[in-house]
């Protein structure tokens, strides 16, 4: 049986009840469950912190034999964050970067990404539903 | 029936040959029958060609109601094509676009692209796999 | 009798449907009809490609001495290529560039044009009568 | 019966007898003769001061209902003014500059116009030509 | 018996003919010829196409097997397609970047070569004589 | 009775020991005392860390109701956090920046401020009584 | 009793009439009256020009010990005048800056201010308001 | 008997006042009376003002005839002033550029001089001694 | 007797298990009891986070007169955190900046560091051995 | 008989020993001696310091008639000397660059050219090749 | 016995007597007895030049299997010099570039070293003291 | 009697044979001689180099006592050398900087000067008067 953790970063527990034209009206609870319901036989792990330094010791779980593989939206840390960068490039599991919107599309300091360069590859703008793609890249490869 | 066009840009013809250690070794056709197998209640059309106005030309098939939606890998048109950009913008329907390697990791004149801003969204690094994600996140979008 | 050589860059075959908040509801044949009105004493001769090279090949006609100047609207190319400079560059005709919208107050890339420091001059942002200004300032300089 | 009001920057009083070689020996009297005689049934203001503010002044007339169009060559403030800028983009009426020079073919400082992005249009380098053709795409909007 | 495929990008079809105080009066014609002469006991074969898609497909033949090197001019492309580089970068023989100008004294966009760092070494501003040296240099390593 | 929540950010622990020829000698308690007895009818919250997702924390009571208005010294954090930025734009209530010093006036790194677009306003460089004046803009714009 | 001089750049004459969505709907005589009254115990001084060099003049006045402070919206020159920066510079005098618009949050170019740095402070985007907070950070400082 | 006329810009006329660790104690008075005691077979007109444009004014004298050379010290709009470029371009006598500090040993935005590429040459740092060396060289030019 | 305290920042608590390649395989305990069996007449206090807020928090400690001297490797935070850099900067006591590889020779972000002009100077590139330098830098200055 | 001076700069005495990977394992002395040997009826003559003012002599004879052409490797100055330009401009005979490595595929700082703009062309990445067929382009325009 | 070269740049025969606030009153030959004295057991060779090809020259010798190490303070040419590097990188031996100032704490321009990446690491800021550490570095490095 | 050094750096010992349309025919003897005629009362020294070492030699006999000021064309070197720089900081006796042309007014890499800020001043474009006007500055100073 996989085991999968997602991390999610600052401000996305606000995910639902912030800038809903942007970011959609699912909370992360609702992602939370839909991606459990779709994935039944895959063992999925939720965290979410504002704080950088916990987000960096919740990456470094992922040395420990107890993860598959990782689904890492870094929120507004991936744009800044060298230290989050080191966390990913430390692990030998595969990362996969999901944004929620199309970063992309927005304001210029979204258009880098520290983090996309140390991951196995990434899923931009196509709302909630990137973390189930991430999710099923993640066990096809671990297969 | 969903009705899916996929379009691929410059030297993907040459998929499964080329700098294999980057591209791997799937062939542009293994991707077209892995794709339709996956996908056997979706019309998916495949087309590539070398020459960037006749990509326009395919990508201006999008106003014309015979698909719901286009996946586009631009290749090399990504990062330079204001023309292609255009194409997109001036569609209705729903563009993803794909990258079979992390362009994000490469040379710095591939971190940016024209097109990301324009479509609904990216999926990027995640190798001939990104095309069946696509086709999955569109035929979604338009049930 | 003078004669008029007009090109049309990628897209400009979509005028009328694509995006008409910026570019207008006017199409492409509205446009070379109501020019040719305009000038009944002018032989004027309409092209339209998405194909650089083909594009290319049209300014090169410029070299033949069938045509006393050219109006180009190289679209999209006009801000990345090189290679339809050095074509109108070789020309010794006068050419003149138009654009429909005002392109200096759009996106940030569409603010350089690789194009206008080798033609006579611009016309921008003045909706299709661009078209008729700069034939009638060819005409006049060609008297 | 329309009412246009033509400004005209620093150094532009020296038209006809400053570099020859690039601005033509037209002065700017004979600009003025010319343009009303082609547009008899338009009436038409003649401007011109060295002075930033009084340019500013001059364009702040434009709120009073008293004109239907303002033709602006800004001069060598085009590229640094934000206060002229600013006049242009508080009025309702449309503005059109005009540069008698390529300025794109020059310097590379008169490569970027502080101006244009506010205007409806611009029309550069096609000598005091420039001047009609500005005031027949004003005429024909505003009728 | 070496086969050396010399390709020749946009505007290079008027060789001789355009702007002769930079290119020179001796057309490419000319140069088939002189180079021809010059090894009888070569292969050589000539192409020359202003559509970039057109050149990556010439280039692409490079993965055939009929080819020892490549001669690569790709004018103004050199300094904007991604895509000719990319072709590029997926062979495994030779190829070497021509210019008959001294791209490096010319304008600041001619200055950066994206095709430079995907070729064995680039020979600049000897006129049409640098064509023959690039053979040279590639019927030497071929031995 | 307005309430306000007035935020600090790493560092302004140290105020009134830290380089007091640029931050003054007065602390951080001297300024919540002198807020308090200058505003006795406003309800005024203090709340300092040198830890950045705990900032996030604090913002994002702004989205509860128990407050009108925030007052932002996000010290260091003002020009390297998308984080803070993004918590900042989720809230509905006005956010006014502070600064203690003219951080104009000192090196460049401190010019570009990420928070101050999407704030309703900044006040620079007036020292500790800065606060003072943005508590004042707040409970006007409350009333 | 304190004398204040409050000076007011280009275009802010139009206060209240142009583009009320971003200045409001205050013209600068209501921002005049309303800081007189707020301090009758402060001899205030009202300026506004939209010549630069006239500004300049003003704001020498600062050197004549007729004035305790200045308060200083240079509107358009802000971003662009040495001069007036240089006229700042000279003044032993506080010189505080206002904006009533969140420059910040606006066009690229307004988001460098010359002055800021020469100005013991500045307070930006909180409307009219900003006056009388300069106003009293300004008689405070004087006590 | 030679005719040399001397322009100061903004802030000039405070010479002697302002910034004397920067500009020295000798006022521009001075200046005038000891370069005129020292070229007493000179005549030598003084000119200063705030106003850009009318320094244009002052300028533009130089196309009358009247004079055999120009001193100009621009002040704060020697970094700044395309308009002020041009004058100085549009004379036929020899404009030498002065400026009493070292302004390339002063802050980033005073190292351009827009003004000098359009000069004989510049005399910079020397204090007020450079005006006297400015009309010397200017005497012996016109000799 | 001296007392230093050396401060680590994110990620280093992986040191030994970590990308062994770039950092090693000494692990960040050895480091410590290494350290302190070289200087046994000195007090060595350790310490380490993936907190940002909590470094500074550390860093704060060096104000209280309880060390001699900081040794500081802040990790990926020494190329994004003015927080970091202002908390070195209250401090009066001296730091010394480490780190275990040279970052000079890897990724263009790790090039700057916002830390070291801030510090009394850096050790780089010299592995473990640099903890060493620093304390023995920082004794002999204490002395 | 022709005759052409061979200068080479800065570290190019270690060719053959020095990182071999990237400069092969031939000694400048094979150079020579090769060089000469295919060019019998030339009279070659090689030059090699580390010293940038030597380097500037040896550039300077080619003012004095001795020579026809000059090949300049000018190894690590090429990107960084203003003064070896100005030499290689002062002459009137025609100058070749050549470099053994493909410059443009490694570090950037390696990508200008300083000289390059100065010579008559630039041959780069053959390797020791490249000498001859520098001299072989100078002899046939000598002729 | 260790054998251990110490190569100094430009201006270092000044120490003691240049800048004394930035550089210390320690002169040059201070600093070699002490080192020498420090390490009576390390063979240590000291060098000067002020010429650039020489200090190449020196450097070289680091091929001849003569030193174990060399510690390099290439003073101005740190920051400047392409061809110092390439001579360090050409070596086998470890190379430790020391600076006696915080070169990060000075102007721009000394920020950029061109030399620290081929270097095994750095030590900077530290004054006489840092080239005691560097040997101390390279003696344990060599054992 | 006044003592001043007069030095000269690369290529100027070709001055009047090189590029005279820039620089004019006089030779450097010529310079030497009228410089001397003209000041026979001051003791001046005239040197050149082309070796940039050389040069900062020659710059620090200005420590010695032996001069009163110098005056420094350091060609080539001007733009590109810390070296040189620091030479002229170490000094305490006036430096004047002077260039035969006007360097502004040239290539970009022209303008900016590493020297100017620790120099006195600057004389440019003067031509060798620069030269006359540079000696009687240091003579009135040094008086």
């Amino acid at each position: 049986m996989k085991r999968i953790l997602i991390i999610n970063g600052p401000n996305l527990n606000l995910l639902g009840k912030r800038e809903p034209n942007i970011y959609g009206s699912t909370t992360l609870y609702d992602v939370e469950t839909s991606v459990k319901k779709k994935f039944p036989n895959v063992q999925i792990e939720f965290y979410q912190s504002n704080v950088e330094g916990e987000l960096i010791n919740a990456i470094q779980q992922g040395m420990s034999g107890a993860f598959d593989g990782i689904v890492l939206n870094a929120g507004g840390y991936t744009h800044t964050s060298v230290a989050v960068r080191d966390a990913v490039a430390a692990l030998k599991i595969p990362v996969i970067e999901v944004h929620i919107s199309n970063v992309y599309a927005r304001e210029e300091f979204r258009k880098q990404s520290l983090i996309a360069p140390v991951c196995q590859g990434s899923i931009v703008g196509l709302g909630a539903k990137g973390y189930e793609l991430a999710v099923e890249a993640l066990v096809e490869n671990a297969s």
